[in-house]
């Protein structure tokens, strides 16, 4: 590691969250003020900064009470996101994305939060903190607002991976179940596995797979199996959890996101129609403010990178303060839960049994085809 | 075909449209009542309805002046919505959706539209009408709402296949710039590919390769081709029409219905919250009435196959008049401009040139990858 320790004994009883402050679209400011307003709720809470100090300094000292919270790790160079991620693994040494989870790695802080270029964090984690043992290809989860009581949804991998083949699907129902249960609180989680519809034999063939392995490890593994689940029950209430691969589910978020904002500007659009409408909208100001808070996507700001030795935050690039401090808070609400550990145990508790399992239900589902074939 | 024919000399100037009445959720009312108010709007229309006639004819006498429109093919099955394709290819003679599909085949109507179940109607489809010459496969495109000035993207392939390679892609690249051109009235449709960025290096191989062959035939087929768009472009702007494999679209297309409708039942219960949002309810019922019509999917609906000889719309399966109306028009309007004819013409023109070149790019696309491997 190129940047020099600062350490701060006041942070000694406090989780401490290393953030990098540098690449996200709005930079270093509104990291500054998301970990700040982080700090006035949480007393718990520290932070190691990563990125220039030069610049960093004097953006912590105008918060009140911040400094004191606050390491820094100097790092001259960021990762922006026009980078590849292969450039950033061979050259990315000095930057604060690379910095901030060294912190994570050494022991120092108990979780990474970055706005920063996704795929770079992603290469980077994975090869500085590792996969935990089993792991085949680590997964993004996401919290998506719905209409089941806790107000969203788990969804992995939310673009980690372009592939996932049945064994992986598998993981991230293991992983996704355990994040539910940790970071949401939900019990017994209900897992569904994303499809063009519900019945057993549509899809294609590495979900009827998946289908049959994830079903065979629910009980094990204390987690509901709903089955087949299809798109619109991503905001739904059939599942608490909805596991595809990465690139079925990016498509499907930013769908989603695409047509909250889309809706957002039209209803902005038919208010201001005419004077009655204005009139209307200046009444109905708490009533959308309402509905604007359950469904802002700031509020459940934060993809969690699970598989790996560590908990790393994604926020999203463009998180202002209030995402950044989104972020920060399930980066530390992790970190207390003592998630990283306890998804570990679960992983390593099923990847045996996983392997022993996995080789007759591939045959299985081959079968399956055959027959289907003949019929 | 099993049905008797029923002539009406007075349908002779008229474009007939083949009505499959059985099969939707709501039953052949629902059906009966779409016909009536699309006879009602539109002097021009002639119906053949498939059903059995002795439902069917007390329901279209009830509709004033919708009996002298109306000719019946008398058919005693029903496609469920249950059903296996499979089975309903085998067995499907005597049903409504087979024998609605019979006129388009034989010349009587110039336009089917069923609410039945989409993969029976796809496959009876395909073996009843046949693909285009040129055509591997299939493809079903839907209107879906974005803040373009028509108000409406295309997208497909929304569920008839859930693969497709590289020349799947170029051939629904062209079936849809010729939809949006002929169903929607856009002169040079914007054509965008859908993948998880915008980079070119990024996503499957299939894509990096369609991307190759959709962007040399660009010009010659008359429409801009804009790349690779992310799911947040199907409600955007960027793009007229999107194009994507049929797993992809199809769990794109319900993630978007199901945000919407999310937001929609939020929307209701954030103005029931207090007296004064059901106040501000009450005179924003205009704006929000302007909004839901602006996004109802029941104004657009009808997702057309295209790749096949003659003009087949799916209506949702929980279509109302409204609904089965707007499926009606859509077939009316695609019939009277010669879409069928006119789409044959686009792809067998292209069909040569794109074996010439789908071969050559597939190679530049592999070494390409090679070469980044290498990098």
């Amino acid at each position: 590691m190129t940047a020099q320790p600062d350490q701060n004994p006041a942070n000694a009883d406090r989780i401490i969250i290393s953030v990098d402050a540098m690449g996200g679209d709005n930079g270093p400011s509104a990291v500054v003020a998301g970990i700040a307003k982080s700090a006035e709720k949480n007393p718990d809470i520290g932070f190691i900064l990563h990125g220039p100090k030069q610049v960093l300094k004097p953006l912590v000292a105008k918060r009140s009470g911040l400094s004191e919270r606050v390491q820094y790790r100097d790092t001259p160079d960021v990762v922006t996101m026009e980078d590849k991620p292969s450039h950033v693994m061979r050259n990315g040494k000095s930057t604060s994305m690379w910095s901030a989870l060294e912190s994570v790695r050494n022991g120092e802080a108990q979780g990474a939060v970055s706005c920063g270029n996704t795929g770079a964090l992603m290469a980077l984690s994975v090869i500085r903190l590792r996969k935990l043992p089993g792991v085949n290809r680590p997964a993004i989860a996401i919290l998506f607002p719905s209409r089941n009581p806790q107000g969203f949804n788990v969804m992995l991998d939310a673009g980690a991976d372009i592939r996932a083949d049945a064994p992986d699907l598998l993981q991230y129902a293991l992983m996704g179940a355990s994040y539910a249960r940790n970071g949401v609180g939900l019990k017994r989680p209900r897992i569904g596995l994303l499809n063009v519809g519900t019945e057993e034999h549509k899809g294609r063939p590495e979900l009827k797979e998946a289908h049959a392995l994830i079903a065979r490890f629910a009980e094990q593994a204390d987690f509901d199996f709903v089955g087949f689940v299809e798109g619109s029950d991503i905001p739904g209430t059939t599942a608490d959890v909805i596991v595809t691969d990465g690139f079925t589910g990016n498509i499907a978020i930013k769908t989603g996101e695409g047509t909250a904002r889309m809706i957002a500007d039209l209803l902005r659009e038919a208010f201001q129609y005419s004077l009655l409408s204005r009139l209307a909208s200046v009444l109905a100001i708490t009533s959308l403010g309402r509905l604007k808070k359950r469904i802002d996507p700031r509020r459940v700001n934060g993809g969690v990178f699970l598989g790996l030795n560590g908990t790393v935050v994604k926020s999203h690039g463009s998180a202002d303060a209030t995402g950044v401090s989104a972020a920060v808070k399930l980066a530390f609400r992790l970190a207390k839960s003592g998630f990283s550990e306890k998804l570990a145990a679960r992983v390593a508790s099923t990847v045996e049994l996983a392997q022993d399992v996995a080789e007759p239900a591939r045959r299985t589902a081959e079968q399956q085809q055959k027959e289907e074939g003949q019929a």
